[in-house]
């Protein structure tokens, strides 16, 4: 059987997300937990895992910087598919409204749900988590009068004996998050004419003005869209960065394409190709 | 006497750097810690505090996010100075070097000394804090036989009564960490001739193709030169996002620099220009 690994434990988003997409696609398969990201991944680099889920950017909080860096410095990994997912997260405590005086979540979802955390509970301290799951836990086990609450899924909140005090907290409804399903060989070829997404990792070189315009300007020429530019530190210097391209695939521009990436990679000291690949939705 | 707000508590890396600038400027100014980055720029917003000093990139972790998101959404702040900070990290404990079981940071600093934990801890719970100096105070207030080690600067370790098991341990000699001290009104103008930089935040039209590759043009084709560029989610929707641009002052470009900020401004939904402002090295 398949094994697919995502950040655990149970109750987190990137397992509801792993199976929902399990059951989409209809595969037996063994949903593996991991307590990190850059472990996940690296399991599935060298072979001890077919794939794993892992999230990529959140429409509030933006990019979630260690899959980035690990893709960078890695050449096992392709993009097999990209799911978007709707995240919902709720207010869940062992105490009623009122007697919250802590807050444990993950980073992102503190982030994610700031300006109503700002409203309604000024006062209360944050406590980063590994995970919501994690957040849900810590709840559960704290001391009664200490008014700990977490920023959960309800699957994690319900997982750990916790209630809802306030649904759907986040500051905007269409937050949702974009995972990446990572896997050695893609399992499929994007089907000719399908509207998809692919990814181009490259270290140019910057230190020359205009360097990023030249790159951009490949894919302009060619007509091809671009629809998100990121840049992570190089981690050599200062002012150094790797860039990260989310191109449009679409109609027949997959030749189109394919010339753009040959003459990004000799502009480039080095590039990553992630392939193409089809993007589903969860929004709900 | 002037007040100048910085991420407390005592004994962070924001205090160290806090430490410094007041020296340099021989200036008479109180320093006040505040327990999160969004307070401190809100109450200069609001006129409570004269300045503050915030981290706005790490050269191996990137951009600090709450910083630029803050800045983004205010309209009453600009940049007086930039300070680049050199970075030096230690794990510190109560407990011998070969009993660590948990260590605690920040989550920045976790990230940036994540290959030396994976080589010398890598079975170490790590325990996100809200700040160095909290994670050396949590070390401090834990019990025997926990195995608890902060990752901390000097000053927070032995505010705390911590002992050094290893120096230096982030995982590249050139970590330093950008910050920008943040004002209503710059107390000085960059003199002509010297070297500074700009900082420009504006939301351009993404969703039509061909967008950034324009704006990018309108600071080439008057030779100004970007030295970053960085992009955050909108917050409205998945996919929109926000642009920040750092640009070079040097020499006399000055009218040419306010050109092209006002061709970009033209292009743009909406435009914050944050100043042009001097650049201090602390590296030791």
């Amino acid at each position: 059987m398949k094994r697919m690994g995502f950040l655990g434990p149970l109750g987190t988003h990137s397992e509801a997300a792993a199976l929902y997409l399990r059951e989409k696609l209809n595969e037996e398969s063994e949903l593996v937990p991991y307590s990190d990201i850059y472990s996940v991944m690296q399991a599935v680099a060298v072979g001890k895992l077919d794939s794993c889920l892992v999230p990529i950017e959140n429409s509030l909080e933006g990019s979630v910087n260690i899959t980035l860096d690990t893709l960078a410095r890695s050449e096992a990994l392709v993009v097999n598919r990209e799911l978007i997912w709707g995240v919902h997260n709720h207010l869940m405590a062992k105490c009623s409204a009122d007697e919250v005086k802590k807050i444990y979540s993950h980073s992102q979802p503190i982030a994610q749900c700031r300006d109503w955390l700002e409203a309604n509970y000024p006062q209360a301290e944050r406590i980063e988590a590994a995970s919501t799951a994690q957040a849900a836990r810590m709840v559960a086990e704290s001391k009664a009068g200490e008014g700990a609450a977490a920023i959960c899924t309800k699957r994690a909140g319900e997982l750990y004996g916790l209630h809802v005090i306030a649904e759907e907290i986040q500051d905007n409804d269409t937050n949702c998050t974009r995972f990446y399903e990572l896997c050695r060989q893609p399992s499929h070829v994007l089907p000719k004419g399908e509207q998809g997404r692919a990814l181009v990792i490259c270290d140019i070189d910057g230190s020359r003005a205009g360097s990023l315009l030249e790159v951009l300007q490949e894919f302009a020429d060619r007509g091809i869209n671009m629809t998100r530019i990121e840049s992570r530190p190089r981690r050599t210097e200062l002012g150094r960065y790797i860039f990260f391209f989310d191109l449009e695939v679409e109609g027949d521009n997959h030749d189109r394409l394919q010339e753009s990436i040959g003459a990004v990679r000799k502009r480039s000291l080095w590039l990553h190709d992630l392939g193409e690949f089809p993007i589903m939705y969860a929004l709900k």
